[in-house]
């Protein structure tokens, strides 16, 4: 594992179930909203500032999605939404910034999430992910999708780099 | 209980407290908002591309409902809003596909789903049913409304009968 | 305890904390969004169809709660909002309907409320209450705010009484 | 411990994680939605009612934050929006009210909230606070952010000064 983690240059995430608990609240209009976790979003800003790639591709087609991972440090072109063969867009992501699929960490928690945690250098999954998707992980983390589950491996990542640490006026004039 | 599972045809459900875990959030407008789970949700996908039929009896009346049922497969036609009879309602929805009761899995929880719980086919309620239900369901589920008691059923049925493979080019093509 | 349940003839409630979890949901227009419980819901319904007089009395102001417990059968005359000397309001309540305090069961859960459970024939608070209220209470419901505290004693004591059972005609005609 | 809460005179709050659980909702505009705690305000409007002097420095820019805030006795001018570097933010809030640092509890969860943790006269997290956090604390509530931590700890100090107690008239006039 170490060493898998060794190479991580980007994250990758689903979002329902993983940078959520699956709870998708439908409006009168149609639009859905979701919870994010704060702790969650402050290790993407973290990875986004100390140089590694970020990028979410989801089923889900919520403008609610793209302007909040935005404020995260996600570049617009890595938000990937309405995605429905998410290798595809995987693939795409990669190709975009030249990266090697070991060198991705990727987050899901559902069977559609299966082909890229198959393809990717490590395959993470929530504690409450779909039997089918805890089989095929790479790793398993303690906590559950929308609880935290992304700050403990990016920051486990990122700590390993040695690079953990909250530099305030980079933060300040990244965000 | 395994016979019945294998004779099941189609998923009819009471919305809150199943698809949700009983919270409504009321706005100034007076509609009512509810969180449904990302889980249950492809399990209702997974029951459309399979061939099942579904649909949702409630005694709410949001737009908001019907909207999320449609996005997951569910025809407009199958999705009844503002029932007090349920029994009536479920009687239309079997008529309509020339459905035996026995074909029909029903997801119930409180005092109104009682008569249907009873007609259909194979009666579930969440692990958080009130007790009248409880002791009404052929079978309680482990999980809690909104908290993926309606995936866990919809897939051991669609295992039970084979067919709990996910084809992307039909999920691509369907939604 | 039984004695006082049986004199019963008015349910009162609080809202933040009893009605509700205590969450209260903060939007930019500055109104305040809460979520209520569906069973909780369906036992004031129940309450009103037997007979029952039913009151809320909360600091909250929204026009969301107004028009919540319009539809579950309380009537405007009863949701008291921006309540502070709630003492006040609840005598207001009972004069309304020559109801003796004995005849009146009181929910709350924090300091505002205890006047008022003191007061009242039956002062309950959710299993999440505040120490001085538990220590006023008359009964400490298994539950807590927001997750059927309501539907517990409401149901209690309607079954105290011999009148828990749904017809569903008259819930047709009043909902 | 002691000693340090008796010297206290007024509590600022980091938001995300102390103030709510840390959940953020995305709306479709792109403006963030959270959850209070209702018991949590009851408590900043004792400590206003009190003659405490209560702050919030956070990240979040939304108009809903500074909403609640005010309507719990909260003044504008200690309503710290966007803030990143929050030592600055802090020794502003300070200076206004003439306050020595050693007056001043600071509630936190995440690595922005270290330094004013480390500056103030009592650092409080939540029970869920990040290691570095915990740490760096003077004390760990029992409860969560967004469960009640910020009530525990307000009324612990001011029942320590004896002056927990609810002036209806007061509430009244203030509120």
């Amino acid at each position: 594992m170490e060493a898998r983690l060794q190479k991580i240059k980007a994250f990758v995430f689903d979002v329902d179930g993983v940078l959520t608990d699956g709870g998708i609240l439908a409006t009168a209009e149609g639009d859905l909203f979701r919870v994010f976790d704060a702790k969650d979003s402050f290790a993407l800003r973290m990875a986004y500032m100390k140089g590694y790639h970020v990028g979410v591709i989801t089923g889900g087609v919520s403008e609610s999605i793209r302007r909040r991972f935005r404020t995260c440090g996600v570049p617009e072109e890595n938000i990937y939404l309405g995605s429905r063969a998410k290798i595809e867009d995987f693939e795409d992501f990669c190709a975009k910034y030249s990266l090697k699929a070991e060198e991705v960490m990727y987050f899901g928690d559902d069977l559609p999430d299966i082909p890229v945690m198959l393809a990717c250098g490590c395959g993470v999954c929530p504690s409450d992910a779909v039997d089918e998707v805890k089989a095929a992980a790479d790793h398993i983390a303690t906590r559950a999708g929308g609880k935290g589950c992304a700050r403990e491996m990016i920051e486990a990542v990122i700590k390993m780099h040695g690079k953990w640490e909250l530099d305030v006026q980079d933060y300040k004039s990244k965000f």
